[in-house]
């Protein structure tokens, strides 16, 4: 019932791609959720930056590349049937690219959808035109 | 480059399945990543109890439905691109099928995988017989 793992992800399961959820590492927020593929998570596990594979550009992005909003890896968790990658970060700036610490910036419940965060950077100040951060 | 979002979760840009991680509402560990359809996210926003959609299985998973280890929700959240669900959530028991608080109890480094947390529960005696929690 569970499968014995001894070395990480497993990107077979998830087709090549897994995601990766980004904590803060101190206030434990949850920052982001984004995918790796291998070459993601061996240059993340390399560098101690994160890096994912951005799916609507195809290709690495190595996250704050234009921003600098980098993500400084503190620790590197595997979800019980390793196909879930989470990640505990020091966030340079903010994680999201609308310039909220968190992209989970918006709450739902039975009355529609609200803005529960507070805006720290204005997106046009740090992108130059298509939002990757 | 961002997108207007008013009613909920984008399930068409996910092939109608988005991934939803389940936060512990108190301490803030990131307990378990799952997925929903529409079908699970409407249930739980109306019954205010976790239900997944299992890939394995394919059908509803109403977490702890075996176990009796559910999860009651205290927040929902969407992120910038309304293709990932937070779940704040109040666990009864354990959210690991293996018996472990959370799923994300192995780290990994570049020496390899370890076990980091405590079994709280022997999952023999929660489980029938195939691990769905």
């Amino acid at each position: 019932m569970s499968k014995k793992i001894t070395s990480g992800p497993d990107f077979a399961a998830g087709g090549g791609l897994l995601p990766a959820i980004a904590q803060d590492a101190d206030s434990g927020e949850v920052l982001m959720l984004a995918y790796m593929n291998s070459e993601a998570y061996e240059e993340t596990m390399r560098t101690g930056r994160a890096v994912y594979w951005s799916r609507s550009r195809k290709r690495l992005w190595r996250k704050g590349e234009q921003s600098g909003h980098v993500q400084q890896v503190e620790g590197v968790f595997l979800d019980c049937d390793a196909d879930t990658i989470l990640l505990r970060v020091r966030q340079a700036g903010v994680a999201c690219h609308e310039g909220y610490k968190s992209c989970f910036f918006r709450r739902v419940d039975k009355n529609g959808v609200q803005i529960v965060a507070e805006r720290l950077v204005d997106p046009a100040q740090v992108y130059p035109s298509d939002g990757q951060t």
